[in-house]
């Protein structure tokens, strides 16, 4: 059986692996102050073209949004997101549980726009009787696969900052969509088209990490002790750093996740060779393929995915995920499958 | 200008007052062990058939429910409510500020049903990723005026009791609710088919104070402590104590609502005699006439209303609400304006 | 028997009710914004000299501490408090249960120096592995009693000016300590050394009521939705507008805090012929005197007080509290029951 | 310089990075499904005789405390904790921000007795103004290198059992207590005679990761949903299974833990037959020895430690640890440069 469920099914990169025997013995300072760590933030700086940033290693993408959201807000200020939001969808009320409101928006794309923003800010306007909001989460890509453009993004930051929202990117999977082949933006872009957003490493090689980065760092002074609070801090934070010099080094980020695009783009381009349509319109690494259910309880016996929805009584959506690891073989099998699956169906009918 | 914008516009029923008067100088216990309130949970509890219940009173409505909602809800537990409910729409987050996700239910009648919390569940299934859905939060009457029958409050009761969630009544308005026309529900059912209900006082003669009715003690035996905790004993508690004392003594609390409906029923008669209908059924305090705009811009120079709802160009739902303490000559003269203005209104067009 | 366990056993003053009827049918707005709320804000105002403050009436004393401190302090921030402070010993943990440490200061006399302060500083260095001492609270008069002096207050603002800490003073009973005999502080005065601070109207004279009074607004501009959110907005805000009305024209206020002093100066002075000492020194009406048992045993037949502590075997200190409400007739007996037992006593022996 | 601040300086022990270069591309489930994390409970099970645990496995000892704290206390329930408890004294006020008051019980040895919790019990008995005492913290071995003896712990549990409270232990450093000379209690021991407890991996030779034992799993039925909910839940939970794989398979856990002891006490041995003694009694991995202020300026030329405290004008103590890293020879050449120094010192005098 081969594993298409998620971006976190291998280890890490044998690179990041090779690092932490090379450093093993070395003694080092606690707490993110070793100099593995130091040299990753350094690195990362160049890459977002701003020295001022504060550059945090934390270890999973849940902690990390409820890290900045716990930091930026009061709690009678509330969070806006799209109802597919990690935030909203797949965190426990992890947001909830710090206290703050997430207003959601629904979103056929996954995205938030400046005018189902401005709907929100009007329904929410009888001060002090509701909730005020105060910061839009977005993810790119998001957890449908969308990307969001240079322009959208420099529009939802504008209309953000008109009306003192803070803008959060949760960048999970940032990666793949800096390389996705319909993407315009670059890290230098987000940094300064964000107040904060974090770059993930968990689905994108890392034994476990996500790099967080306030790209004006008075807005949270104290940003170290919520970490410690929270109980986020790695006693061996070169465990974190580790990971990050490795995949800032030479590029490695950025080509393992266009591998997994790669990977995800041959599915796309033989799903429609085979005339399957999509769910939504992704260009990274997760798909959502609708597909005859005869043929996906024949690629069950092969393959492990989510069955994602249910389309009509012959028809399914299925979530497909490639990553750093996707075996090209695999794929190119995968390919073949469903085109002689497809046959067979056919036949069968 | 004559108010009709809540039901909390006048101080409270003069024979309160009159207790506290004659009481005042009585030298007695603090934080709710006064002869006062004990004497009115003694009475509240015959009114309810339970001896066994827990009463506690506490100052005003967002208290109260936050209150019960921290006693039985742990942080990773969901409140399931209707889009309407006033945790969700007029609290300012107070439940999420305590940690807890509110999950909607969309409905035009402002009430729940067990196969819309039916649908809740299977949405929240995925375990842990998302919260778990623990307690059910209903109003009666609700925020937009209609009413829970006995078997729609047994129904739900079965389906909650089947599914280990709690029931919990807002009671803001309960007295509405019990002297509508239409009701078929008693205190003492009320006791029976909820897991913790609370009376609401502010809304119908007090000068302040909801009571709290846990139906089983046994749920929350520290309830003390949290309303401590939370800022919610008052020192003189004998001040809700003397409300809730006045009010149940001869059913005065009852006469109280059943004056506030009586009123409303006037209008509501006057409305449909003249034409016009309404946005939901109410058959308690608050109605929601829909109104030529024309006729509501000539009605705000005489009386205070909330515009609640644009329906199209010409026509506007606007929130009417009565009280305890609605003067009946205003009633008929506000009847004889609408009467008035429409003929006003028509000759002009 | 006779209760002198604290100074909220009685209703209101007179004034308070008689007003509560006047006005009783007037239609008001609802949270705060009714005529007499607004009326008492301008009066009390002027009482501090400083157009500029905000303030906000709500319930009772530990309302309003969590209040302050949740509006202040983010979570990683402490509170410094002497042991004996309110928040500390009585709340149940209310401040903890916002997510604040109370770092306490062992004190004789219940008050907080600015070198107790530094220890706490020092001790709390190793950012972040440790929170961060932010807001100091005091207690005017103390919960045993004593007061701050001007110069005392003065040094603690400066002091907590230079290391960027809040000064919060809870007033519960500021009335007490503004009309102690060797008092030189004012209500003007106090606006000027704290960063924010309340007027206790619970244990003076109100049913119920506290003011809270911040000397810059700008500290907390979203203080409304804070209030609303914890459950401390109440509907019918002018039952707190009314009280403070009242007690603020014509001095009332001050005049019922010194009835309540002069009833406490008698029976120190009686304490004091009689040859008994006190726990602490008080010129409030809290008094700490320390007394035989055998003498206690006798009190305790015609009077409710608080045994406090034991001092050794034979003697016992008590707590007394008097009130706007103590009778004079009732203070003369008792001390002349002292004089009374204690030759009853002697003899005895 | 050699670095004697902490007991992780280092990275893991070379089994476990070989073991995570071994399973690299095994696909794996996430969030501790994977058969690493599932056989590494299996045998930490046997180990503690107690097929009915639950054990769940994350990154850190502040994390590991914030989570079984939050999972069994309500917010008005407390812990009792030593003073110099790390949950008190070092977790930037963890347990707070969960909204629980820690008691605190100073203790010469770091260790708390049946008779000091007996006395907070008193303490805290006016309810409801005070919190609920209901869960007591200590740690094993404590943050002053002391050990608890079978017969102390079995007093403790049937104290707390008696007293309807929890016994929580904190086992960041449990390998050095149960290696230690003096040490009579097992694994097995500690399944039986507390609630809960953790074994530390982080300080005894993992990269990370701490193990939580849930000795009745009734105690907290979601404690699944609380992991996820705080951010504790790696996606990549085979991380953490692999460290716990290979330091309790083949003893090793036990193994390093014994170096370490082994070191300190060598260090310990040199310590006292150059005339030196120590501020605490250890016979783990941490120690404090009383040098001459002037020793420990030429030691520090050489080796990175605490000064701990300052005894007098020309003692101090510091606090040295060891680890199952530390080096034979180095802990060889400090000691003779501690006799050599001694000598020199002793001349210059």
């Amino acid at each position: 059986m081969y594993n298409f469920k998620n971006d976190y099914t291998e280890g890490a990169h044998p690179n990041i692996l090779q690092k932490l025997i090379e450093t093993n013995l070395s003694q080092q300072n606690g707490y993110g102050e070793d100099e593995y760590s130091i040299e990753a933030k350094k690195i990362i700086k160049q890459h977002i073209q701003n020295e001022k940033a504060s550059i945090y290693f934390v270890s999973g993408g849940t902690q990390t949004n409820l890290l900045i959201i716990s930091a930026l807000l009061q709690l009678h200020e509330a969070v806006i997101s799209a109802q597919t939001g990690h935030i909203y969808a797949h965190e426990t009320g992890a947001i909830e549980a710090l206290g703050h409101r997430i207003i959601t928006i629904e979103s056929m794309d996954g995205k938030i726009t400046p005018s189902a923003i401005e709907q929100v800010l009007k329904a929410y306007s009888m001060r002090p009787h509701v909730v005020k909001p105060k910061l839009v989460y977005i993810s790119n890509s998001t957890e449908i696969g969308t990307l969001y453009s240079k322009s959208e993004l420099a529009d939802l930051y504008a209309f953000c900052l008109q009306h003192s929202l803070y803008l959060f990117m949760d960048g999970a999977r940032l990666g793949h969509a800096l390389t996705a082949g319909n993407n315009d933006l670059t890290l230098a872009d987000i940094a300064q088209l964000t107040d904060v957003f974090y770059i993930g490493g968990t689905k994108n090689g890392a034994l476990l990490g996500e790099a967080i980065v306030f790209n004006n760092p008075s807005l949270v002074p104290d940003f170290d002790y919520i970490i410690k609070q929270k109980g986020a801090l790695l006693a061996k934070g070169r465990v974190l750093g580790i990971q990050f010099l490795e995949l800032f080094k030479d590029n490695l980020y950025f080509d393992l996740a266009a591998h997994a695009n790669k990977m995800a783009m041959k599915i796309t381009q033989a799903m429609e060779a085979n005339g399957y349509s999509f769910l939504t319109y992704s260009t990274t690494n997760q798909l959502f393929p609708i597909l005859p259910k005869s043929l996906i309880q024949k690629l069950k016996e092969k393959y492990l995915f989510l069955e994602w929805k249910e389309i009509n009584e012959d028809y399914s959506a299925i979530r497909i995920i490639t990553s750093w690891a996707t075996n090209e073989h695999i794929i190119d099998e995968f390919i073949n499958d469903i085109k002689q699956l497809k046959v067979l169906i056919t036949k069968t009918i």
